[in-house]
């Protein structure tokens, strides 16, 4: 008597074999057979979303959390043109990563291959569901998807329809997994197969990253916490730190490469705050601000030593005037997650100081931590943004869902001399 | 009241930091001082270990144990050239991985970085020690040491000596430090400090492994384990079979890529067993086999169920007669360990399928598994062979041992159109 977890665990092991060697031409064919059914069976998805919205209405659910879970026509229609935008990327299964002939003759080269069987623990954006599918086939994975209990019809159409649809393809049956049981105990299993699960990706919230980092026993890809910053130098242009500054924290506040802290150098601090304060609060940012900073802005509240560390996600800005590059450094080593760093300078000591110690997925120089993205860093669509060091940093696209392996091919090649000269194996025949 | 651990772990943070910026020349100044300081010092190492070897006599501890525990003069000398051939290896610190423009003309490039911090638990070979430290100096990490308590003598005068030797060349202190608790308590403390050490390597039994991957926080790198096989098929040439079974299993049976089983095509097992049986016989290798073994073998006992599982690591075999290159891969897929794994065949057809279809970190067309190793495959010196999918599978050398990051340099890029059109950040100059 296996669990549901338990078995489609060991299903998708199964189909991840035969998926690893499915060739391109099927798995593009697969992706376009589910953008397809995922248009023509639109109706009925969104009559399932309607079944989940109902219910979480009914329980009262906030207004940003009924914004993720809604889908709409056009929220489709941009799944089905996500999944096309797969094909056009190149397979990286089989890439040839590294070669060479060995002086004793043998031919060694590494090759991309697929991870396996990946593990996907979400939040309820049905959106993810069809995401992490295409991402995961495209790079010849088994995925195991486990969302939201609040998705759940959701999830269950979005993923009956691409199933049929990818079967159809040729890709096999259970390399497309939903896991239906939505309690915790569901997910904390998932956590524990090793063996099975050869990675498991967690996205959503911080809460629900930090639990899946503690429990799981499978290898875990950790994404997406950005508690980034900003440091406007005394070098730096300061028209061009405003508009920096202003689209970190404006343009989008609610994703990870958004900014949370601006650090000013102590010396532009007067000039160039007041106006800064009043744009952000025309924009309705709240800040929050060292001694110097509320001295300098009406607008500025005090800030707490717990809002330096704080990801707000939200219309709220903690901002600090620092003496110089060694305390904005400091500051970031600190309070910093890795994500998404920048520094507005026009001083190239400044620049490659900041560069070469801040230690982080991604570190700018003049530029917004905004375009932290596969898309915008030209890797295409991106399964997450791993805030860890090993594996994958930064924007994850396809490769980060592959592993490699060495094939060495040779002509009866042995190694050393054998300790048992005496003996010379041979057949006779 | 920090413990030893939490203390040299929050000094290891600090210190990595600083050597993560520290040149090529001064870190291959400090492998060189530490190369010169060990040959310097050879007595003060050998009365070090004099007191470990003794205590361990006393402890009745195995001949093996003792040989891996053991240091003399040639052993001293070969941890020293270990050093300077880290020397003449490229410093993966700084190497452009990846880069372009972008449309928007941000330039991005993606740049290799340590680490961090690396912790390393093992047994008592205190080889490992200077190998471990080289290779994470080398490439640009700080390391925390935590060898076995029998060699705890030796580990102290070896890191005392590194150190010394170390900081005079310039690099931190607290770069490479040793953990002299040698309790339980101490290892598993290393392995819930995450956030302070980036990831954990144990090198040693399967035993060790598996703890470590059980109970660590931090992230793993699963090494070592390698239960390999050797598949003759029908299409081989039986003479190179055999020259390459034997090699792969009696050249040096306890290492991790040694042979532990043969699978042998059922068309040719009358012709190549007898003859084979008998060479490993005379090298001193028990067999154990299948039926259809034990009947052509006159020198084959019965093996379990148990055996297909085993990685001895010994002069023992296991043997099984297959009816087809379907059940040869099934086999490796059900008990192997992703280890290496070699098919031997004429056949380009049952090579392109077994190189394809058997998910290992090195597989083998007609040469011996035995191959496997950083050195033999060109990456230089290894800080061990990962079983694992994730960051590295297969030899790791100085690339496993580094993370990356993407620099991002513009002149003021900011992303999409901002909401609030109507608000325009400027500063009055």
């Amino acid at each position: 008597m296996h669990s549901e977890v338990r078995i489609k665990a060991g299903a998708a092991k199964e189909a991840a074999t035969v998926l690893g060697t499915v060739s391109t031409a099927v798995k593009n064919a697969a992706l376009q057979a589910i953008a397809d059914a995922l248009r023509r069976e639109t109706a009925q998805i969104l009559e399932a979303n309607r079944l989940d919205m109902e219910a979480a209405g009914a329980k009262g659910l906030s207004g940003a959390f009924i914004e993720r879970l809604m889908l709409d026509e056009s929220r489709v229609e941009s799944m089905s043109r996500g999944l096309e935008e797969l094909i056009g990327l190149a397979d990286p299964v089989g890439e040839v990563v590294d070669g060479r002939r060995l002086p004793n003759g043998l031919e060694i080269v590494k090759v991309r291959v697929p991870l396996g069987v990946v593990g996907i623990i979400y939040e309820s954006r049905p959106n993810v569901t069809v995401d992490a599918a295409g991402l995961c086939l495209k790079a010849g994975n088994a995925v195991i998807l486990r969302g939201g209990s609040e998705a759940i019809n959701s999830n269950k159409a979005l993923v009956g329809i691409a199933t049929a649809a990818a079967v159809e393809a040729g890709v096999p049956k259970k390399a497309l997994q939903l896991i239906e049981t939505t309690n915790r105990a569901a997910a904390e299993e998932m956590m524990g197969l090793a063996g099975y699960i050869d990675v498991l990706i967690p996205r959503g919230g911080a809460g629900l990253i930090r639990t899946v980092i503690e429990k799981a026993k499978v290898p875990v890809i950790e994404t997406g916490v950005g508690n980034c910053h900003t440091y406007v130098d005394a070098a730096a242009d300061l028209n061009m730190a405003a508009r920096i500054a202003f689209n970190a924290k404006v343009q989008r506040p609610g994703v990870c490469n958004a900014m949370e802290t601006l650090l000013i150098h102590r010396s532009i601090a007067d000039i160039f705050l007041p106006d800064m304060c009043h744009s952000f609060r025309q924009a309705g940012i709240e800040i929050r601000g060292d001694e110097t900073v509320c001295a300098l802005c009406k607008e500025a509240v005090p800030a707490t030593e717990e809002d330096w560390y704080t990801e707000y996600l939200a219309l709220t800005l903690s901002i600090k005037v620092v003496d110089d590059l060694n305390e904005a450094i400091a500051h970031i080593r600190k309070y910093g997650s890795g994500h998404s760093e920048a520094i507005v300078t026009g001083n190239l000591a400044a620049a490659r100081r900041f560069t070469r110690e801040i230690d982080a997925a991604a570190v700018y120089i003049n530029a917004s931590t905004r375009f932290t993205d596969g898309s915008e860093f030209g890797l295409g669509a991106e399964i997450g943004i791993s805030t860890q060091k090993l594996h994958a940093r930064g924007p994850m696209g396809l490769q980060a869902l592959t592993s490699s392996k060495f094939i060495i091919a040779g002509e009866g090649q042995i190694r050393g001399a054998c300790p048992e000269e005496g003996v010379r194996p041979s057949v006779k025949k």
